[in-house]
């Protein structure tokens, strides 16, 4: 049981530098590195850090191996390109030191596999740092889900859904890994926002596994359209098309005979949505529209007007509401996406003091993002059905290993 | 012009008979014959012209055949069950009688072409009686696409998401095809409800076509559970499981590019939705929700939350219902299904009166039934990519023959 736990940061873009700022607030971290490739984007987490949180300079450094050395270093968090960062997460766990690792979807299985064996290898564990597992529709129907509200569960579905074309309209080539990938590939690129709670509500490697998925996309035109129509954005794409097309739909199956359906919708205008949407034999949650409708209350007579039913999630948030958004602060509120980044932290941090397994595991992490090269392969091959992998080689039928305490998602 | 027009009705379920009620609150229609195998059905309406709608007592028959003989006969509308629709509407081209046809998909390709050679042999038109065509929603969006609202559309997908559990369920073998149908096959069984319009936005038929299709199956058991689970419905299932599985995806691609999303969603608990959607480069509207979200309005700034969004679709009936929709009456927003009922016998009844081509006609049947047998097949190939037909054999490209009039949907 350690009292306060040394970090260090790698990975300094938008989301590392962002979630640097919230960890900076708990006085249970010690920030004791940093590390990025730029070093404009170091100079200006010190200087975050000594002028705006008061705390110690960290050590910083643009060679990530040179984290790893440090003393007393308990834990890291990478946040860096989608392409790195299960590489430098492999390495954090050679090195002995466990790991917080951002989203993303991966680029080969063998990666995934990577991860699953280095943990196995060296005991050291690796968390997927999936935010969306802690938000409040989505741990709220977790809950309603384990108390059978809906019955037997037989088909969720998620999207992201995000208007990203400024985003990546705006990247540099060179800086932003979402540019790149958006030129270059074209596949479920970023699957675990949706997936991470569908698969903990599901007891995926838990009793039960995906088996096999099919992709299926659309056309490529919204990326660009709107950088061809924003002229000062991105003259230096010259001629060069997006490959990424605006929707991509991956359909999993899984061992026990449910179905996921998950959506990337991410290049045309759009409103947010994860749409998280939960259908069991006896009832929903569809997160468009914020939806319970459920056999037992008799909706029937209803059913025509779909009005009738928005919004009526907040109905069951006195009885089904996570035990950890009861206790939010307004300090955990404002720190990023409206809570949940705060409580991954802590489900990160609770972990490394306690020793504990974490909640979102290498066998998760690889389940998930191996959703990306599978749907590429699949699209590839005209929508394809493909078999995926058992990352636990069988222990997903009687494991026993899993996290412990107020983070764990059971 | 004829200014009254002699009707008969074929087929006296549930829709039927709705439907011929309908037909006989309009003072410009003579139902002068009726015809259903089930003798106690024909007495029922029989009863209701004579005694409820106070009009002669229409010829009855259980032989269609025997329909079109009848002296003076116009128009038939075809209301039977899924197998027999296109046999009977097919006969009635060959008697040289226009036909109006109910929705539902087919069997077969070969229906589908022997209805497209049949009329093109014959001259003699069938039109599909696609009532969501004309729903409030559907006419505005449909207007607003075609003012460019949304920009290039690029997506659009519908559902016919409605909760059949129960009328399946208490349908028996003989009687309902529904049952039929879900007992013994797996498809996209019912997709023109929300593919007529949008195949009507995307010009179907009309400069474009579909070309291909791939679909996708969850598991199949909300049907099973239900009737087990209310011992009084299914004494005479036995052990028989249902085929059709709960959700069925189906994506189109068409010849201009856009990509179609249509979902069968009928066996498990939920509120009725056709979650109409169509994306464009500068904007969508989404049935679910009654979002509209354009870039022009600068709605980026209220992204996070889409109850901001929620029921604005109603923020542009003003400039973009349709004409038909501004001038209804109590009497035909009463009539069926909130008003489109209505609309679709007058644009039959009109294309009849002025011998006009119908707004629906046979390429648009074909091209949109044709939809159930190729899912099927796709199913059952484990989502192969099929090639769709192009029903008008060459035609689309460039077609000048159209519908005309208050009901065209141009």
């Amino acid at each position: 049981m350690k009292d306060i736990v040394n970090i260090a940061v790698i990975g300094l873009g938008g989301r590392g530098s962002g979630m640097a700022e919230i960890m900076c607030k708990m006085k249970d971290i010690n920030l004791i590195g940093v590390c990025d490739l730029h070093q404009d984007r170091i100079d200006e987490m010190v200087d975050f850090c000594v002028n705006e949180a008061h705390r110690p300079a960290p050590f910083a450094t643009t060679d990530y191996k040179e984290i790893f050395k440090l003393e007393g270093l308990d834990t890291v968090y990478v946040a860096t390109d989608w392409e790195m960062h299960v590489r430098i997460s492999i390495d954090s766990m050679k090195a002995g030191i466990p790991v917080a690792m951002e989203v993303g979807g991966a680029y080969t299985l063998d990666e995934c596999w990577e991860l699953v064996d280095t943990y196995e290898e060296t005991g050291v564990w690796a968390m997927m740092m999936e935010n969306c597992c802690y938000d409040e529709r989505e741990m709220m129907v977790h809950n309603m889900a384990r108390d059978n509200v809906f019955g037997k569960i037989v088909y969720c579905s998620g999207k992201y859904a995000h208007d990203l074309r400024e985003e990546v309209g705006y990247g540099d080539i060179e800086g932003h890994y979402r540019l790149r990938n958006y030129l270059n590939r074209n596949c479920e690129n970023y699957p675990t926002h949706e997936l991470g709670p569908i698969a903990k509500i599901l007891n995926i490697n838990r009793g039960n596994r995906f088996t096999s998925l099919v992709s299926v996309c659309s056309g490529s035109f919204g990326m660009d359209y709107y950088v061809r129509h924003n002229k000062e954005l991105k003259p230096s794409l010259g001629d060069k098309h997006f490959k990424q097309t605006d929707i991509v739909k991956t359909f999993i199956k899984t061992e026990n005979g449910e179905t996921i359906e998950l959506t990337l919708d991410t290049c045309l205008p759009r409103f947010y949505s994860r749409d998280f949407t939960v259908r069991g034999l006896k009832g929903l949650y569809q997160g468009d529209g914020d939806i319970v409708y459920l056999d037992k209350e008799s909706f029937r007579k209803k059913e025509w007007s779909q009005k009738n039913f928005w919004g009526r999630g907040s109905r069951y948030n006195k009885k089904y509401g996570g035990k950890l958004w009861k206790e939010t602060t307004p300090e955990m509120l404002e720190a990023g996406h409206g809570g949940m980044d705060w409580f991954i932290i802590r489900a990160w941090i609770e972990a490394v003091k306690n020793d504990t397994l974490p909640p979102i595991d290498v066998y998760d992490a690889a389940a998930w993002m191996s959703i990306t090269p599978l749907s590429e392969k699949s699209i590839n091959e005209g929508s394809s059905t493909l078999e995926i992998p058992d990352f636990t080689r069988g222990k997903y039928k009687n494991r026993e290993d899993k996290a412990e305490g107020r983070y764990a998602i059971d």
